[in-house]
C-alpha cells in the first residue's frame, strides 16, 4: 500500500487547528466508506466524495488511511477476518460433521447480520484489483471449508446424499448470503429468530411434518 | 422510448450495400448486449462497444433499436415476462397451495436456466431509470405471488409454521435467485437435475431421513 500520494497525516492539524481525528475515527470513516462504496460502487467513489458524507476535509481522511485503496482492503479485511474467525472457534472443531456445519453457518448468519455493509462489500468484490483478488481468495477458502463440511456430514450419514453436494453448498450460499439484501438490523426480526429460521430451512426444510 | 437520437434505420444500407440486418438480426443484437450489460454494467457499455462485439456498425444496430435503452427495455421484458408466463401455466392455478408452490418454483428455475443472462441483469437491477423501475414493479408483483402462495400452503398445513412467512420467502428466493451466480448450463448438471435439487432442498432439507 503506497502512501506516496497521501497528504501528511498530520497535515490537517494546521490552519483551523481542529482535533479533527477524533471527530473522525477509523471506525467511524471506514463505516462512512463501506456505505459509499456499496450504495454507488467502489470506482464511482472519490475521496472528496468520503469527505463529503463525513463533513469534513479530505486530509482528515489521509490522516488515518493512504488512500481509497486501504479503505477497501480495510472493509474486505473486516468482512473475510469475522468469517475466518468462526472456522477457529472451539465448536467449529469438535462435534460431528453435521454438528460443525450447523455451527459455522450459524457463526457465518451472525458475522453478516454484526457486519451487514462490511459483508455486503465482500460478496459484491469481482477481482478488479489485487485487494479484491486476495479478499475473493480468501472467501474461496472460506467457501472451500464450509463445502468440505458438507461433505464430511454426507460421509458420516447426517445429510441426504440424493442431491448433488455442489449443488448442496451453493443453494446454502445462495440462502444465507441473500440475507445481505433485504435483512434489516433492528428489525422485528432478531439476529437469533434468523439464525435458527436459516437452520431449520437449511436442515429440515419447508414441509411441515 | 424517443427515437429522436437515432439514425435512419435504413441508414447502414448505404455505403457498402451489405444486408448487415440479416446477419445480425436482433435476437443476436440483443444477446450481445445483454452479456455486455452483465459483464461492464449497463451504465460503462456504449453502443459503439456493443458493434465492436458484434463486428459491425452502430447504424446497423440502430436497424432494429432506437437505442440502448430500447435494448433494456427489451432484454428486461424478456427475463420477466418469461417468469410472469409461468404464473399463467395451468400447473399454477390448479391443485394445492403447495402443489401450485412446487410447480411455480419449478418454473422460475427453468426460466432462470434457460434465460440465464437475461435474469441476471433482471437481478441486478437497481431501479436508476424508468426501465429499470418498471421492471423492478413487475418483478416485486412476481415475488409477492410467490409470497402470497407461501403463506397459502402454511394456511393448509402444508408448510411448517414455525419460520417466519417473510423469512421463508426471502431464503426461497435467494436460494433460487442464486443459480445465475453459478449454474453453467450445458455442464454437468442438468435444468431437470438443478430443478429437482432445489425443490428437494428447500422442501425437504439437507437432513437425512
Amino acid at each position: 500500500m503506497s502512501e506516496s500520494n497521501a497528504p501528511s497525516r498530520t497535515a490537517h492539524k494546521g490552519g483551523n487547528g481542529r482535533a479533527q481525528r477524533d471527530a473522525y475515527d477509523l471506525p467511524r470513516v471506514l463505516e462512512i466508506a463501506v456505505t459509499a462504496f456499496n450504495e454507488h460502487g467502489y470506482d464511482a467513489t472519490s475521496m472528496g466524495n468520503l469527505a463529503d458524507r463525513l463533513g469534513t476535509s479530505k486530509s482528515a481522511i489521509y490522516y488515518h488511511v493512504a488512500g481509497k485503496e486501504d479503505l477497501l482492503r480495510l472493509a474486505l479485511e473486516r468482512a473475510i477476518g469475522e468469517l475466518e474467525k468462526v472456522l477457529d472457534e472451539p465448536g467449529a472443531k469438535s462435534g460431528s460433521a453435521a454438528e460443525r456445519l450447523r455451527f459455522v453457518l450459524s457463526g457465518a448468519v451472525r458475522v453478516l447480520v454484526d457486519d451487514l455493509p462490511f459483508v455486503t462489500l465482500l460478496l459484491r468484490v469481482r477481482g478488479n484489483s489485487d485487494i479484491e483478488r486476495s479478499a475473493l481468495e480468501r472467501r474461496r477458502r472460506f467457501d472451500h471449508a464450509i463445502s468440505r463440511l458438507v461433505d464430511e456430514a454426507r460421509d458420516e450419514g447426517s445429510l441426504r446424499a440424493d442431491v448433488d453436494a455442489a449443488v448442496t453448498t451453493r443453494l446454502l450460499f445462495g440462502m444465507i448470503n441473500s440475507i445481505v439484501e433485504w435483512y434489516k438490523p433492528g428489525g422485528s426480526i432478531t439476529r437469533e429468530q434468523l439464525t435458527e429460521d436459516v437452520l431449520t430451512v437449511a436442515f429440515d426444510g419447508l414441509t411441515k411434518r
